[in-house]
């Protein structure tokens, strides 16, 4: 399958282990080299490699520990190039700058891979980063492809590879789902975990400090593995944000066998993004561009390992739900009720089922039972009970999820009843329908709960967990059948754009030159001249038609307002003539004389609602564009939303959902609906301006004036910062 | 203690019964009998009875089962009568109309209290009213206090008692929470959720359809029970609001040994308040008035089990957080950092550690150690490790609350640190700091958790919910801190106002009639006149003073603004008379002259914020005051918030803090704060006013217009409509 597993000569040139993707040689090696392994059971350098073993790995091991003469009753060797036989990946233990000095005997041999578990790199400082940029410089040399430092290793369970390179405890099922993690330890905790779950997995890995392979390397990977259906990501911070849009968009549904992925974030507090930094030496991305970045490429963000996992099950074991509309079938009132009430916050509707379907269950559950969704068959009941509902809710078409919820009373046969739902899963495997349960408790329910999750399906503590878990997977569907928009090319003069942005120095430009450049590029920029006197500006007035605004210019001056700098609504000659006066004694007592340009006379723009566009840059994630309603709401419920550059018209349209205070442009009391498509015309084109021009380092408009639907926006004003890079 | 305990002859008159509170002919009845027994294992009527003697009773157990000589080999009786001994509890199986016969006869027998398990009342509609009616007859007549009917039954752990008077599969543990649930499976879920995390109940009792005991007698009662220190509800509908409060108040920080309380309210959404209504006949309070009354009372209110039990197990094993610091001890970087995220989304702040604490560090952790907080001792940490950094931040005073998370690398010796993390709590007893372990996974982590949790010591699944419980109890502490705060007794004028409203019909109050009450009860109602003809209308303006408003006055007109009928802005006598020709011309299009008073002249109010007060009737809890703020943040964001009447001088305060959109009010971009003493003061007459008015149904004052502080607030437009009940 891979150029690794047939390579039988130790030299191959770098860019052919390369082209291999580089990573089968890591997770589909046929011989491991272990560096630095120790006699000391309980510590790294010793269960790394007894791990190897005790996984049973489908390949020859060698343990290099120099001075020692067998490890765990396997031969040693003291150096790497010492090893008789071809080795393709090689596991590093070794502490400190023996490190690097093997990594290059590991080149040396013509070893394509290597998992660095040792710490000590760039999480610890200059000295580490310093010794980072060494193993970086090492496996370029030689082509090899890095895991880690600083990490926790790799898991491959496919039969017959069988690699557990890590210090984890104990190999996992064989299962679905791909774990990527930037925190090794956090692997631990969701091994055992997972454990607890009879949840299992494709292949599982410990980033570390990313040298080399990142996250995007590993989406590129998994888009491809057949074994994986759902990917899972622990992320502290964002490489290469750019490549994982694109390729993330791909996995999760441009590409031919969608995948879900589903991440968290950590650090999405500044405290936590400090500790993060201490941890990985990671750099933090503002978490709302991380937010952002995860919508656009349809990643779903969980919020914790148990949502995470949660939903994880439910994809990888269930059909995605063909629609919202959920049946709950419970033997307790109380839990009927929550569940409810938890199906309804996550937006799904209880079912409304069929006549047919009440009568069938007439027939068969007592008299007291409640025959509504939620379905009540009664404290008292026992499989017959649930077998009988169960049916009649998985032939109503009128039924897309079921969920069971016990209680375990004295009567309960819980065993009994788990198995009958599996019977049920099996019977009604055809039907499309997704089915959850919740046996709630701990003890009593245990084995009950063991005999779901080994026959597939997912178990949650809480029908709430239940109902969350098939939020995202219906939020997930909604992504998988959402019209792929393009990206927008909006006609627009470039090249006189250019004129403006390419010879200007960083720092602001001015007014006349901000408003010509959105003018270029197709921003309905009101009527507008640049007057140096009072007479050119009431000559300008008289040409533009009256009311006018007159705005100062001056480099000196940002904030136009706070020095009286802008005059509205002037209706005459004479009004325009006595406001330039006005104006140019009150800018005086703040600017030199020789800093006033003169002022823009411009057209009154008639009211309307009040939008901020803007563009910045993110370290990670370069031009990102966001969106707000202007005044107060911006100030008092910071509302507002990104995307990063390029936007789609899809990711626009969803620009003005996302705001909570949206609801102010779709014409409450009576008032008209405001023109949405002007807003989204205005970040599209704003969109391919950053595009465009890498030197925009912030762009604000700051209003733009939107007029009813169909009369069009405005803008009010506007400043731009360039810097080059 | 109890006059049941001592209790010899048959026949004590109802009142003595009552007197004693009857709630320990419950809890600690010294025999039982159980009506309605049978001898099929796996049904209600046969387990209830054995788990009598399963929970080892301390006392004697009698079966009524007609024409069966004996049941689980314990002599039965055909009647309750034929018992030759007193019987101080019965617990009632029996089906159908049976149950009510064999209550009569309890009562005959002069047996205290019943609990009636069996269903088929209120929950099943009319004909099952009726029943339910009638043993609330029988109980009255006998002065038999009743748990249920359609219940589970009720439990006391105590040792000298032993009751397991219910179909739950086994006896709880015995410790310092007492339950109260209106849903009977859902206890059962509960006991074994409970069971598996070692949390022990005092009492735990399901309240069925609440015929004559509701959960208020259940917290009367609670309140003086030494055995318990947290009360847990989960609750579907509320029968007595106001009491309560009052209780609840009292138990949460008003009493002498202040015992928090969470609950759950079932039945959030209208779906799930319909799913309540046929569980268990319950009627739905509004959910926001719910909210409200939990916060007026300090009831910390849960989102499902999993958060209560979070929370409960703090409360019941730790000592409040006496601050908001919280200091971390982690084995591995990710879940430190998630750690730290979740308590600042929390409102905890990290414990800044006191540079001896950090010199300590350094001296006993590894160099790759992170010594700040979250202190990361590395994934091959061992007990030593652990200890080392517990101590130290035990010993810093900077710390209020401690988080020790552990993930299980190869090499981590999970129970010693968890024997460690036990020694470190009981040498540290008397610090009075909070803490909580978050060991991650499932499997190869219990052991360790076992041992914690029979230790007193909480565990969280997840870091993250640490911190939820924490968030919860540094909340609950706040309210224990509050000042206190009374009712406030405004002067007023209430026989002027009772002279309004105590002859007028039902229906809306005319504006005059309504501002004078408003006058009445010292509210800011700007000078107005009523004025029938034109001329009146000048001369009123002129007395009042220019500018001023004219509103049309009709019993027909409740929105005058759409009929035309408010004239703003009115200068001089020449514009009040043209105003006056053009509003009587207006709104003669849609009323007839006769049905048109005149029209209120008032002055100008200037220009301020809009706020929005209403009080409502609540089927439960009678009068509710609303706060919102008003025009688009009510209609656009239902930011809106309500009390209980009466309110206390606190709760004002606190409903304007609730509001979301309240930062509007406190200043922004450089304007004054409004004059929130003058929306206090309207709230708390407002309050006032509903509490002495019962036929006031609905009351809006919209807008309340608020100035600057100091510069108080005017009301704009008033709505009062009146409904006698």
């Amino acid at each position: 399958m891979s150029a690794v597993s047939q390579s039988t000569t130790q030299h191959e040139p770098p860019a052919a282990a390369a082209k291999a993707g580089g990573l089968d040689a890591i997770f589909r090696p046929k011989s491991v080299a272990v560096l630095g392994v120790t006699n000391t059971p309980g510590t790294v350098p010793h269960d790394i490699f007894t791990n190897l073993l005790a996984g049973r790995f489908n390949g020859a091991v060698y343990p290099v520990a120099p001075r020692k003469r067998h490890i765990a009753g396997v031969r040693a060797y003291d150096y790497v190039l010492e090893i008789p036989d071809p080795v393709d990946l090689a596991v590093l233990v070794f502490p400190g700058r023996v490190c690097e000095l093997a990594l290059e005997q590991c080149g040396q041999k013509g070893i394509k891979a290597a998992i660095i578990i040792s710490a000590g790199f760039r999480e610890v400082g200059e000295a580490g980063l310093a010794r980072e940029q060494e193993i970086k410089r090492i496996a370029a040399k030689y082509g090899m492809r890095l895991i880690g430092p600083n990490c926790l290793g790799a898991i491959n369970t496919e039969d017959d590879v069988r690699l557990n390179a890590s210090f984890a405890r104990a190999m996992p099922d064989s299962g679905k789902i791909a774990f990527i993690s930037q925190s090794g330890a956090l692997c631990t905790a969701v091994l055992d975990y997972a454990q607890g779950k009879h949840i299992g997995f494709s292949k599982f890995v410990s980033l570390g400090n990313k040298a080399d392979i990142t996250e995007v390397d590993m989406l590129e990977y998994l888009a491809d593995d057949p074994r994986t259906s759902v990917i899972l990501m622990y992320l502290e911070e964002i490489r290469d944000g750019k490549r994982l849009i694109d390729i993330a968009r791909h996995i999760t549904g441009e590409g031919a066998n969608p995948k879900p992925i589903l991440a968290i974030k950590g650090g999405r507090t500044a405290a936590g993004a400090a500790a993060a930094q201490s941890h990985t030496g990671a750099l933090a991305a503002s978490d709302v561009v991380c937010d952002a970045v995860f919508r656009q490429a349809g990643i779903i963000r969980s919020k914790s390992i148990e949502e995470m996992f949660n939903t994880a099950q439910l994809l990888a074991y269930q059909p995605l739900p063909r629609g919202n509309r959920i049946a709950i079938v419970t033997n307790a009132g109380g839990p009927g009720v929550m569940a409810t009430d938890a199906a309804i916050e996550r937006r799904l509707s209880l079912a409304k089922l069929a006549p047919d379907t009440t009568a069938k269950l007439k027939k068969d559950l007592p008299p007291t039972a409640n025959l509504n969704n939620p379905i009540d068959v009664i404290g008292d009941a026992r499989d017959d009970r649930y077998v009988a509902a169960l049916q009649a809710v998985f032939d109503d078409p009128a039924v897309d999820q079921v969920l069971v919820i016990l209680t375990p009373q004295s009567m309960t046969n819980i065993t009994a009843i788990a198995s009958a739902v599996c019977n049920i899963k099996d019977r009604y495997a055809e039907s499309g329908k997704t089915l959850l349960c919740s046996f709630m408790g701990a003890k009593d329910v245990a084995p009950g709960i063991d005999i779901l999750q080994k026959h597939g399906i997912p178990h949650y503590v809480l029908p709430e967990w239940a109902c969350d878990a098939m939020e995202d997977a219906v939020r997930y569907r909604n992504w998988l059948n959402r019209s792929c928009t393009e990206l927008p090319r909006f006609e627009v003069n470039c090249p006189r754009a250019a004129g403006i942005l390419d010879p200007a120095p960083d720092g602001y430009l001015s007014e006349p030159q901000a408003l010509d450049v959105l003018s270029a590029y197709g921003f309905p920029v009101p009527e507008y001249r640049l007057a140096r006197a009072a007479d050119e500006a009431v000559s300008a007035a008289e040409r533009i038609g009256y009311p006018v605004v007159l705005r100062i210019v001056s480099p000196k001056i940002i904030h136009k307002f706070d020095v009286k700098g802008v005059i509205l609504d002037l209706k005459s000659a004479a009004e325009v003539r006595s406001a330039w006066a006005a104006m140019m004694d009150a800018v005086r007592s703040h600017v030199s004389a020789s800093d006033v340009h003169g002022a823009i006379v411009r057209r009154m723009i008639p009211s309307g609602k009040e939008v901020i566009l803007g563009v910045s840059r993110d370290p990670v994630f370069g031009h990102v564009v966001m969106l707000g309603l202007g005044g107060i709401y911006v100030e008092a419920f910071r509302d507002v939303t990104f995307r990063v550059v390029p936007i789609r018209e899809g990711d626009a349209a969803q620009m003005i959902e996302d705001l909570r205070t949206g609801v102010v442009l779709k014409g409450l009391r009576g008032e008209k609906t405001s023109d949405l498509g002007a807003i989204r015309d205005a970040l599209g084109r704003l969109s391919q301006l950053a595009a465009d021009f890498p030197q925009i380092a912030e762009l604000d408009i700051n209003p733009l004036i939107v007029h009813p639907a169909g009369e069009g926006a405005h803008i009010a004003d506007v400043r731009i910062r360039l810097e080059k890079r």
